[in-house]
């Protein structure tokens, strides 16, 4: 309809979902690298035997277990997003958008996450990290949302797909809003609760299959 | 014609354009990864409680707001490169190396934007930003006008599009123009304004839309 | 048949072999560049003169030994990832998370390189570099076995085939752990043996060919 | 004939051209990237006003010359590979390790050019630079050796492509040897004498186009 006044560039831009997905898979890859750069050895000066090494890479465990939930955290969102690409076959300007907000939102991870195991027992910390784990599952829940109204997605089974990812999103945020709430107690009951639930989503046992 | 002296090298080089497509996604999205790992964190020494780490973080807001506007910039940059993409079905020689070209003031970002958020308050500093942006600019322009002239794209609304295309490079070069010469002000001006250009661009408000 | 109750998240993830593709080679050219960066330069304070420089290139050979070691094994895996993928044609919820587990001990290789080549004379240095390789090697066996199973690959040649994929990563992880084992004379016994195996693993000359 | 007694796993490996353009793009990517984040910002300390930055920046002009030739060094042989992959639609074992050991030499490039960068007047440091540079050289010859006895490439102007990607090799090749030399007088002249060959190469001026 607008068009008789001349295409806008916003009508043509970012249509194609082969490079969003593209440049996706480049940010997810080298966000995971980096962030196990940032595990940082024991200096040599300290280390002077064997047993001094072992007791060196134990104390390196609790930032050991906030990359770990961190990779899991991204591989979980990245099969999110793979998810429902397959469900479309063309992007347009706004999923476009949606997409590199969410990308924003992964590169930001390694930084939280050095922030988190640079200062664990910070309250802060934890809440700037959970905010990403949010933002996040915001942008997957908008996505689907966007694919379902305007990119015309396959329609076999369509209602009850949407309704699964929906579902997904919504149980895994509030277990996570649970565990962040934890940090009241202690950061460190919040980093093991999110592990463990992310360790779920991953592993996908039997038993927690029904739940979606 | 001079395919009676046999093949040139340059006549068949550089016609993927699937691998020049590879390519880019790679760098932007390296490049988009390491701007945010530039953001230093607060060093352990010098928090000592919740608030320490509150003000740390606020400090690091100006530092902040210059990578949102590179990671806005390079976002723009990249939807703009893929609408291009998707008008052509072949690259050639020249196409692969005004990319290429494109691509290297893409590396350069990093490295200006960690120049700009160590010298903030430099006009050099910030003179050399604007010029890697104008630098994207023009070599965006200088590729549609090459895809229109030699890369046979298709045709239905081509007019409507090139000037679409066109029109919305120079509006935003314009704009960013204005931004840099308000460094003669002060360069907090600058970043602001040319931060909010981008937002703008990223979010397409319906009363904005109407400019292209 | 449990689709009578709705559709499960987990029966609609992860489906896109493309992705994980584009995923892994993001991975793997990410470990590989970063296992470069950690090799040092010797400071610009001690070196006086060409054979100065001369003789701090040639004090860095262990650690170029330990990453060229490193690279092989990367390039070793990814033949092999890849030489699976081509043998089915769509991925599904299990099979991508057997790969990101997978690309997680690739993601960890950068890692146990640098704490190998920083302690090069320490045992537990190098068992958890062994621990990190007999992972990969556990995974790219689990994951074939799941091709073989569930993703219905191409039958013909299959059995053949598939003997032959098993057969060698029997073999190389056999050689690996007796490498392993020779840590126990000496770490630089260990890295020479493996080395070994991996180089004759990437050449394949025609007298070791027969061992498959 | 072999495959009587059983497939052998050197048989079925590494077919897949898309993977090793994948993995291409992406060291490629990574490798440039990383190339420029050695670039080292001036320190704050040392800086008090705008000429301070001005002259500090002038003071990086010769690393910024060395950054610049790998670049468009990595560029070329980026633009070669990919030329070279057109004509080929399939890989096999060796042609996949022959790009292997090619991108070896991709991921070495930003260590011998941190190197060179930073023992600028050093012959052992240019030499070393050199090798890397003609290792790029040896195996993208080997490649097209390879595609053209193996690979069943597309026949149509076969021997008239063949000659002049070798013949572009070759000339390439002997330039840059002849600027290795230069440095038996002085290292900045065989930093000159390389750039202004590439940047040849990478514009290719209508006079220049004739020599293929």
């Amino acid at each position: 309809m607008k068009k008789k006044k001349g295409t806008a560039y916003n009508e043509i831009a970012g249509q194609s979902i082969e490079r969003l997905a593209g440049l996706s898979d480049g940010i997810f890859a080298v966000a995971m690298t980096v962030l196990v750069l940032d595990l940082h050895l024991p200096s040599v000066e300290s280390i002077h035997s064997e047993s001094d090494l072992w007791r060196a890479l134990i104390r390196l465990s609790p930032q050991v277990g906030v990359f770990a939930m961190s990779l899991l955290t991204l591989s979980i969102f990245w099969v999110g997003q793979q998810t429902q690409f397959n469900y479309c076959s063309k992007a347009d300007r706004n999923f476009t958008w949606i997409h590199i907000t969410f990308l924003l939102a992964v590169l930001i991870m390694p930084f939280s996450t050095k922030l988190l195991a640079t200062f664990i027992t910070y309250r802060i910390a934890f809440a700037i990290y959970w905010v990403n784990m949010v933002a996040l599952g915001i942008l997957v829940y908008v996505s689907w949302n966007y694919v379902v109204k305007h990119l015309h997605a396959k329609t076999v089974l369509l209602h009850d797909i949407s309704t699964a990812i929906k579902k997904r999103i919504i149980i895994a945020q509030s277990l996570y809003a649970f565990g962040a709430l934890l940090c009241l107690v202690n950061t460190y009951w919040s980093l093991g609760f999110i592990l463990l639930v992310q360790l779920n989503y991953a592993i996908a046992p039997k038993f927690s299959r029904r739940l979606g």
